[in-house]
């Protein structure tokens, strides 16, 4: 009776989260900076500064040449010109000393004159002089005592993060170790009875409701990343004891828990009642997307309303631990670990949290945001001509490579709805303005030579950011300024051209250069033996055959219609018609699965998932580039690559292709 | 005869000296990114991805409950609504089966109803079933198989660095590991019979002419920071043979060899001569600064032009390691790192150089620079109002301190002869500009406190650049938009009064808010137990007495010059007044070192290095605060600080200070 047990979750604002949170932290001595713990020098890079670093030594210790030349009395060097040169004598309280960089001066010197601006003459006594050509002033060419650093002086202030130029200065000032903070060790405990390591997901293979557990991977690399240490524990079941069992076990010995899942509201998500019985539950839901489910507690603390808390969870001696419930979907659980864990971690480091830099874009289509939650998008960013743009990535949960493929995130605040096309919107970056820059924009239609293409960028000191919006869609994002180019296989019925004049409407008066990419087999994608006896498109009409569909202004959906027409049939005779995917892999995930019994798509995609392949065209898959990128030195390495023998040969590795006039210019427009 | 060992160094621009490295290493086939070493995916972070990933599984692999809920078949919803609400039947095969998010979904269900949506209905035959208030489309809530990633499909490109979700988007299509470039493997040699370590330093004191060695300690951090292995081999002394057997060893198993220092031309820099004997000398001597004296070359290399090479360096079947010969002032040493070693390092792991954010900013002061060289000024950087500032650091090249408290460098190019107070230039950032936008910058008078309060600062999360002008050259800093204050304690000898004069004088018409910091002794800072019997001023006339000097515009050089006309002693009669020196601690150090018998300064610095103090005066040192800057946000935990009771106690701890007005508004001017 799964529901009986269930309890909805809250929907507490940020704010008032995180509030309630520091609360809590600070009511039990939790919100200082770790004391500090002593490290050498050569384990010290990384780590935060305890306490300031005063300069136990001067640096130089003593009045130091700061050339190759001659130690002199600047006084014994007055009126020597190189008219009238003087001469000076050689040795050890004579008047002259040489000195090697970094020698200590004579006691009797007060300058040095390089070597360079000296001519060495030999004499009888064997001890020789120098001829010097200029004067010099008291103080030349000498560090004095303490010029880098003078004993009992700040070098360093607490809280400071050490690179390695700062551990030469402590090291300078005569310090051998320093005070660090200790690293906060954090706890990470994956639950779920379906959950599998991915090792054991690579030696058995997956069963249907299989998880790959890789949350803890993510959660742990974070805690490091941002100066923790953190311990994986392994996957516990879902057992109410067992896991609360790992949170005591886990809790005695570090700083932070992190449970993961089990914070949500379904029949088996025991973290809120653990965390009630063991201490105190603070928060159960946070009105952020991704992220929803997420719990925030303190273990070992008495309740504040006497309803939960046994005690026994703290032992002897010990303060109260907290504890995070984060979401089980991987997008989720990073964005509440950057939410939540990382600026507690900051905070006990003794740092502020880390800002991502910011850049502003204009956001490149409408996002609808719940005004209820605070909502983190994902985009991709690029700099097209003078424009940066954001585009979207999907929102999902679940789609760990979001934020692989994000170059950052746009909060939508609570109470705000959206976001229109075109708006410009704050991005926090993942990367660097220099990785932005070197990032190549497409938007259009899908082909699975483009991650290949992708490879051969990155070689070539290029980003390459795809996003799949079909043909169509590509040439209205090219038209908008949002890409540097447009992959398109729009085919006109009329002509028997590809992309020409949907150029010609949609890109009116903009200088345009069509270059071939591929030529490409297009078909049927079916199950693997045709179990279904499909020949061919006029089969898409029987009752018994099941299609899935592309989007909507996707160059193979244009493709289809044309050919249904031809045919004579509707789509509303098609089963599936409304079905849509977005790429030629999907439909084929579709058919692998059984969702579907065929689509249709490249024979690219059916051959990478061992699927059987009914042909029925070639077609020619164009890059639409505007004239001002195609002689951008940015777009170059990808010209140089069309046009060079590798990457064609790579494509042509695959099934389907023809690459006989990969690089050809097609047309120029405009 | 040391000079006749010498031979000078050459003069080689960049660009070609990294043309005839790369050149080398190219035709060594060493310019190519390293092989790939498999890594489990706990220790991948931070890696380079050698192979690009492609997806081994499809994630989810199963189309999933995205939610949880009933699967349904959506044909079996039709027409439920909230007026009209639909009974389904609960069970295997039924017509609802409750699934937890992300368990499978039952191979008859093409939806899922969130449970939110459902009412439970028990009935009689112990099994239930649900109503339902909304249709539901085919495919809602559902997590297609594939939908994150479909097996054969590109993960990740090769030469990516790891971060934590790229971690886990590996282990979610399959991976347990992953191919990464090997770490290059970098020999750092410190060679120097001058040399001590720190811990000899810390142990035995520093004698005359001893150096603490630390470049190693600092070139083995940049090397770790940049993705390299180093290691680092004890100290060599100053032997021919000695360093070339280090350096013949070291080239044996690592990639890169670093020999610091004997790069120069004076009697005992070896590393030049030892690298044409046992490889090939490409490049000695480059035009930057600082670092010139930078020794590129190629141990195991047969010499191009036959001149050198015995040809023994390199072991049967190894390949040439590259040598560079780093130079020895540790400002030189850590540029000259960043300029050769990163973008080597770079290369091997497959990665573009690393780029420094960039900003523009005014230059708070002229700057000339050698034509022939280009060289790299390190500045301190802040955000005064709307303006960005970069007041440029210390030019010495043994001051690592410059480069600790560097917030990036300005690059002057070869054939520009300088910049121009107040013109833009490009700042290469050190630090993010969330530091830069929470720096308060400070230029003025130098006090002892000011340390204190930059370790009271950075608690309150700010932080704080301070530059040593004097108190004048901080009112005209403060005029021209540069700093957000200056401290200040200029006595005007009509009034008797601190620093109204001045301000009214130097910033005629700002609105200024005057502020106490402290009242303090300012008198003769002498050696211990007074050896020259200085009783005061007027000792300064005398012929056995060496005065140092503050520099011009300092409030304290203000005050002698003014006591001086009272006493009628004439600057000429001062031995030593055109000494100056920018602290109060470098007048000590002066002392302190024999190489003055006294100084004008404050009693904090004489007591900080042990010395006598002789008082005759109590001076007020004031912050000159602009009026917007005062009511900042920016600026309001300086305040905080200051009138708060923690800082006080601490400053009273030190020696002549009375912090019985510290915080209290002076004056408001303008």
């Amino acid at each position: 009776m799964p529901q009986e047990r269930r309890f909805y979750l809250e929907d507490i604002p940020l704010e008032e989260a995180w509030r309630r949170f520091t609360a809590a932290l600070e009511a039990a001595g939790l919100l200082e900076p770790f004391s500090g713990e002593p490290v050498g020098l050569g384990e010290a890079l990384g780590r935060v500064t305890a306490e300031a670093v005063w300069a136990a030594l001067s640096s130089p210790g003593y009045h130091a040449s700061a050339m190759d030349g001659y130690a002199v009395r600047s006084r014994d060097t007055a009126g020597a010109m190189e008219t009238a040169p003087k001469r000076l004598k050689i040795g050890p309280e004579a008047q002259a000393q040489y000195v090697d960089t970094g020698d200590p001066l004579p006691a009797w010197a007060d300058a040095v004159i390089m070597i360079e601006q000296t001519q060495r003459i030999p004499e009888h006594e064997g001890r020789g002089s120098i001829e010097i050509l200029a004067a010099v002033a008291p103080g030349t060419a000498v560090r004095s005592m303490g010029e880098d650093m003078v004993a009992t002086e700040l070098v360093l202030p607490a809280n400071h993060l050490l690179r390695p130029v700062d551990l030469g200065a402590v090291a300078g000032c005569g310090h051998t170790a320093l005070s660090v903070r200790r690293k906060p060790r954090v706890a990470i405990i994956p639950t779920g009875t379906e959950l599998v390591t991915v090792e054991q997901a690579a030696e058995n293979g997956l069963q249907a409701g299989d998880i790959i557990e890789y949350n803890s991977l993510v959660l742990a690399a974070q805690v490091r990343e941002w100066g923790g240490e953190p311990t994986r524990v392994p996957i516990v079941v879902d057992d109410y004891e067992r896991i609360k069992a790992a949170v005591l076990e886990a809790a005695a010995t570090h700083d932070l828990v992190i449970v993961n899942a089990g914070a949500s509201a379904g029949s088996e998500d025991f973290t809120a009642n653990i965390v009630q019985d063991v201490g105190t539950l603070l928060v159960h839901g946070v009105a952020v997307r991704p992220g929803h489910p997420v719990i925030l507690g303190m273990i070992g603390t008495p309740a504040t309303d006497g309803a939960a808390a046994s005690g026994g969870a703290s032992p002897p001696g010990r303060r109260a631990t907290p504890i995070i419930g984060a979401p089980g979907y991987p997008v989720s659980c990073a964005l509440a670990s950057e939410i939540f864990v990382e600026p507690l971690l900051s905070r006990w480091l003794g740092r502020p949290a880390r800002q991502k830099d910011r850049v502003l874009a204009a956001i490149t289509r409408k996002i609808l945001s719940p005004t209820g939650d605070d909502e983190w998008v994902r985009v991709t960013v690029g700099r097209v001509g003078e424009r940066t743009v954001a585009a979207p990535l999907s929102r999902g949960a679940g789609v760990i490579t979001s934020l692989v493929r994000a170059d950052g995130i746009v909060h939508i605040p609570r109470f705000v709805e959206g976001l229109e096309a075109g708006q410009d919107v704050t991005v926090e970056l993942y990367r660097n303005r220099h990785d932005i820059d070197r990032t190549i924009v497409h938007i259009g239609s899908h082909d699975l030579c483009l991650d290949l293409l992708a490879q051969f960028l990155a070689d070539a000191g290029r980003r390459f950011s795809s996003a799949n919006a079909g043909s169509l869609g590509g040439l209205l994002a090219v038209g908008r300024g949002d890409a540097h180019f447009a992959g398109s296989h729009l085919l006109d019925p009329q002509t028997g051209e590809y992309n020409l004049s949907y150029i010609a409407k949609y890109l009116p008066g903009l200088p345009v250069v069509l270059v071939n990419l591929v030529y490409r087999e297009q078909g049927l994608i079916i199950a693997p033996g045709n179990p279904r006896g499909i020949n061919g498109l006029a089969d898409l009409s029987r009752d018994d055959v099941r299609y899935v569909n592309r989007q909507r202004g996707a160059g193979t959906r244009v493709l289809l219609d044309y050919h249904l027409e031809n045919l004579g049939i509707a789509p509303a005779q098609v089963q599936g018609y409304a079905r849509e995917e977005f790429t030629h892999l999907a439909v084929a995930v579709a058919v692998q699965s059984g969702a579907a019994d065929c689509g249709m798509g490249i024979a690219a995609a059916a051959k990478a998932l061992g699927l059987d392949f009914i042909p029925f065209a070639q077609e020619r898959y164009d890059l639409v580039i505007p004239r001002v990128f195609y002689e951008s030195e940015l777009l170059q390495p990808l010209l140089a690559i069309i046009r060079g023998g590798g990457f064609a040969r790579s494509v042509d590795a695959l099934s389907g292709y023809d690459t006989s006039s990969m690089g050809i210019v097609m047309a120029e427009l405009g």
